[in-house]
């Protein structure tokens, strides 16, 4: 019986978890960390290259459920969604501080889990808890913001008329992860299901796609329709999305078995972490990415082809028509 | 009567806290940022200079009551615990990241006006926002990332046997005033007061240890006795604490109304954001800083002199005497 975190108090849990970090991560392997843990801050050496930061905050029962999550996939996942906002920018993570808020009845082993999910996942990108915070609250709460350098950072602005719209990979499995999560089937896609509690990022996927000359990039956080309207905006100009090629074969089991069109997947599955861009047309399609559309001139995001009325059953479910207004309605044929 | 956040939405609700952030900062006046809200991340150009990054966690009803509190004190509080971390560090903050959970039934002018606290304490010290997340959760929590500049980190773990134990000024006003707050006597003393629920810190003390040679230092955060212990440990060194000649008139008013003795104020408040700093024995003492003892061989941290049976009173009401192994009974005189 593991013991819980107020029986062992603050200053025990603050070194048990710096344990943790250190034995996952081998910090004194970081040339670029001057100091870690222990101190009023932690210090990085200079850098010649740009600083990219950004900060995630995640809550129980609104952003994970400890009865459908171990805390080790908790950790991750909040992780991946920091270290997928590094790599969105064109930047490679390089440390984490972690802020977990927790209501001291958690058991000690839980939440070193949720540490141990937490630097595996810096590990694997090569970056590292730096620092962080530890307090009391009634629910549990984790906040991080991850750190990366870049030599050329790419922002949502960039895209051209004429550039295609490309995505690293087919989205929609966290959406239909978190189905069958709410329907109770989540032994019949043990690995779909995975893909909502335990979402992986791939940095190489984010470099190809900026090797492929990408004029403007984001990771799918939101859903596709949603972060694609956010490059549409800051870009000023308009998207036109057909996903008519895209092969669902991979959905499509979990789709007969919850009677769901998967398509809607595909448009507002978020928290996956692929990333979208923008390409010229001259540009080689990295491996595995998909061109799911194109920049025209205008404004909004319409999507075009057999699966343009998606949108219909999208607008009177999941999405309010009020967040879509740039969507006109468009007939599939 | 001001919408409550639910009520306009997370899109308009981020869109009112970047126009806060830009009226109140002048973003586009800071050199070094090169692209601030509105991406995945931020990004700062190159330095230089090392990098400082510091986290801290507030949770509404353990950190800050909105009925004591204005959110525009709530959100100058937290940003100044953040920025005395960078300054402890011998850093100069630059930059805040900021994540607020909120429950959706807070007044939209609320939000607002927590995020003009945050960024005036910001602009004060040449630091920005320059990114964050909004989230929903049950209880209003605030993350807050600070980054910092330094051409010389300074640490905890510097002290040397002779150096001279300083602080840059007396504390005990936080706690004098929570004591008051908690006595329903704030409108008796409301500056003092005041120091709890907006302290202030001032990076030019920090500086002035700096140049004074300081060995080590912190910022007083969780208490004297707690803070020095810190620097005590990470040096490997013993502490003797002599609070025999300080003046403390400034709290004796307090102290009399609420019949406590002022000393125990000084022992354990914390939040005040001094800076405690060990100095070689020939510096000269910074203007406003107070030596309040040496550093010893061993281990520990012992309080001699007058006020040394203070501890006893301590260690029987806020502080347990467990946390306080280090310290050994020892006769007044």
């Amino acid at each position: 019986m593991s013991l819980q975190v107020a029986q062992i108090g603050e200053g025990a849990l603050i070194a048990a978890l710096g344990e943790i970090f250190v034995e996952v991560q081998n910090l004194k392997n970081q040339k670029n960390l001057l100091f870690g843990i222990g101190d009023d801050g932690a210090v990085l050496a200079p850098s010649e290259l740009a600083t990219v930061a950004t900060m995630d905050l995640a809550v129980e029962d609104v952003h994970f459920k400890t009865d459908w999550s171990t805390a080790h996939q908790i950790g991750s996942k909040i992780a991946v969604a920091n270290i997928a906002d590094i790599y969105a920018m064109g930047g490679d993570p390089h440390s984490l501080l972690v802020g977990i808020s927790l209501t001291g009845k958690e058991e000690v082993d839980w939440v070193l889990d949720l540490a141990r999910g937490i630097a595996e996942e810096a590990k694997k990108v090569g970056a590292q808890v730096i620092g962080g915070d530890t307090v009391r609250g009634e629910k549990i709460t984790i906040a991080i913001t991850a750190l990366g350098n870049t030599s050329e950072p790419i922002y949502r602005s960039g895209a051209k008329v004429g550039d295609h719209l490309v995505i690293s990979g087919l989205p929609g499995a966290s959406a239909a992860g978190l189905a069958l999560l709410k329907a109770d089937k989540r032994a019949l896609f043990p690995e779909i299901t995975k893909a909502h509690l335990q979402p992986s990022v791939d940095g190489k996927k984010a470099h190809a796609l900026i090797s492929a000359g990408a004029t403007a990039m984001c990771d799918l956080s939101d859903g596709l329709l949603v972060d694609v309207t956010r490059i549409s905006e800051a870009s000023g100009i308009g998207m036109r999305i057909n996903l008519d090629n895209l092969d669902l074969s991979s959905l499509s089991e979990v789709g007969i078995e919850l009677a769901v069109d998967p398509i809607s997947w595909v448009l507002t599955s978020g928290e996956e972490h692929l990333f979208i861009a923008t390409l010229p047309p001259s540009a080689a399609l990295p491996e595995g990415a998909l061109q799911i559309g194109e920049v025209i001139q205008g404004s909004g995001v319409e999507v075009v082809g057999e699966f343009a009325d998606a949108r219909t059953a999208i607008g009177s479910s999941s999405i309010s028509l009020k967040k879509w207004q740039h969507f006109e309605k468009r007939s599939s044929n």
